[in-house]
């Protein structure tokens, strides 16, 4: 099997995260309940994953990172707790629903927004932004690489653009973090939204959110908090003002083994090798007829992603082939973004996306560069 | 070490449960998204969780499951998707700050609430609930039973009282969820929430709510939903119409080999062991001079939990006794149920808890019950 749906979930990971989350369930009370060793382990567990995200993130402090179940969820958070009716808001068409849904829910209660669109090969189209800005504007929300197309945003010139008009910068980091360097003070990101399952290496079930110091967000869910039990609000303070409940230990631990795993590789070191893959992919299958790729791969800022379609066959019976007769996992359709398929014209067709991990091989890429190029004689 | 914190979460846990973990961290994909053999595998994982989760709740369907990451944010669900500016709720000052919490927030939005109270013991004094109807009353929240005094609400008198006035039954059964026998048809609750980590025997970061067919709840958090991508609005079908995001698959299939174990096993069995021990450290311990009891562990609905005082002793320095020179694990505190505390009169004090598993043993208990007896004579 040729696993190429890394930007779904990555499927291979470390040994140390299957053996961390192991350990945690074997070991791990409920952290911040009480003082025995099992749930102060729990604590240090949680403690060391806030840690390593920071890290990663040149993130100042470690309660900077609050967790979530996923990087949809951290999105909600960010969303929902941040802006005011009235509020305007510069935002994407490269969104994924998870950015999109939550803004279409707040407009009904009274919050305006923005696209920034793209050209013919889905890349941003930045001399654009500034048309956008309105008096009530107070955030740009923009992906770190489309899902799509993977095309990658230049977070630098969205910060200069962002503080330029003293907008919050807000990044959807699903498809980046772990896979791309990224320094939050460096650029001045107010909120980075990422989830753990994906090239961060740890389990589903994990994400969370980097919010800059000074920054408070409304919390979407409230309720126990370990501390200040007698208080009817939940606690303010970072991080526990975005968490309530137990936190999934489990999962944290997974995702600190798999974040500390690319800190030891370097995330420049993955980076550079996952981009070789996707680009000797590319090489392999551009110049095929009957091939038509999306976005733009031989830009510099590009996740490890090729999408494509094979003449004007459904892409979702390209990658049902693709898995029947040569066990290659893609994904085909619509990929919860649709104004990138509207913008790249594949809403009724979508896209058959090829996302690579750095576990991946150059045989594997070969291999399944060869099926492509067997199809589309066929098709 | 006598691990007896299991209402804050289950350490012990059936072997399949960690191998089901570990499995699906190896071989399942992103549920939902796509069609190659990894999606297919996680998708029935998934859906074994619902299928496992209806089965022990007797719901009807396993749509009528929705997943969550713990039964505060299930919670959070429930109370925010279901009621109006204007409306009134009963609850109980047995609620846990899960419950506490997203009404005090609500409540800026207009909801209004009233509080049923407890006698002297903790004990939920039915009688009085008509006292609290209103016109505009549309539910009763109820936990199944107290986390501070594991005294157990009679849900059969609540669905009565609820049926009667027309009010919706919102159960949270984080202490009894696997932990007792409970039938949401024949008692025709409305929604329940459950988190997986305790009775449940789950892993940390599951649980979820279920949702009677017909009754629509306004989801907290939206975004990919991996169908009907092309909508503004997040799929109102149960039950992708509560979840967002990629799902914890790993932690989910923990949750339903948890759950497939407790229905081999039977809940009742298991119950019947849990409240055995319960009532042997009781009986071990009730009549000793200096120890302050709460709650009835007499009563017939008792969750396995006895939480006690010694002397005038700060709860936690008790705690910290236990787990130091006994290694026993306790919870000591506030336990997030201030209310609670209120109305026992331990506010200060906190109470020292122990709660037990079906996995711990007589000798366990009877070991405890003597460190008790010891700390009694000395404090």
């Amino acid at each position: 099997m040729i696993y190429l749906d890394n930007a779904a979930t990555t499927l291979r990971k470390p040994p140390q995260v299957e053996q961390a989350v192991l350990d945690a369930m074997r070991t791990a009370g409920n952290p911040g309940r009480g003082a025995h060793e099992p749930t102060l382990h729990a604590s240090r567990l949680v403690y060391a994953a806030r840690c390593a995200m920071a890290k990663l993130l040149h993130a100042p402090d470690p309660s900077c990172i609050a967790f979530a179940a996923n990087a949809t969820e951290a999105l909600n958070i960010a969303l929902g707790g941040l802006f005011a009716p009235g509020d305007h808001i510069i935002t994407t068409v490269c969104e994924h629903n998870s950015v999109l849904r939550p803004l279409y829910r707040l407009r009904e209660q009274g919050l305006q927004f923005s696209f920034a669109g793209v050209d013919e090969r889905g890349r941003l189209q930045y001399d654009d932004w500034d048309k956008l800005v309105q008096p009530n504007t107070k955030a740009l929300v923009v992906t770190g690489a489309s899902n799509v197309t993977g095309n990658g945003t230049d977070l630098a010139k969205a910060a200069v653009f962002a503080h330029r008009h003293g907008l919050l910068l807000i990044v959807d980091a699903a498809q980046t973090a772990g896979s791309q360097p990224i320094d939050v003070q460096a650029l001045g990101i107010d909120v980075l939204c990422f989830t753990g399952h994906k090239a961060l290496l740890g389990p589903q079930g994990t994400g969370g959110l980097y919010v800059r110091p000074g920054l408070s967000i409304q919390p979407l869910v409230v309720g126990g908090s370990g501390v200040h039990s007698f208080d009817e609000q939940h606690p303010a303070q970072m991080p526990t003002a975005l968490e309530a409940g137990t936190l999934n230990v489990p999962g944290l631990a997974g995702l600190c083994a798999g974040v500390e795993w690319i800190l030891a590789q370097g995330v420049e070191t993955l980076c550079a090798k996952e981009t070789a893959l996707a680009a000797l992919f590319y090489k392999n299958i551009r110049d095929l007829p009957n091939v038509k790729i999306y976005g733009d791969p031989e830009m510099a800022l590009h996740a490890p992603i090729i999408s494509l379609n094979i003449g004007d066959e459904d892409s979702a019976r390209i990658a049902d082939i693709l898995w029947e007769d040569y066990s290659i996992c893609v994904r085909a359709g619509a990929h919860c973004a649709p104004l990138m398929h509207k913008a790249l014209g594949t809403v009724e067709q979508g896209v058959v996306r090829f996302s690579f991990s750095h576990f991946n091989t150059e045989a594997e890429v070969l291999q399944t560069a060869a099926a492509v190029q067997e199809l589309a004689q066929e098709i």
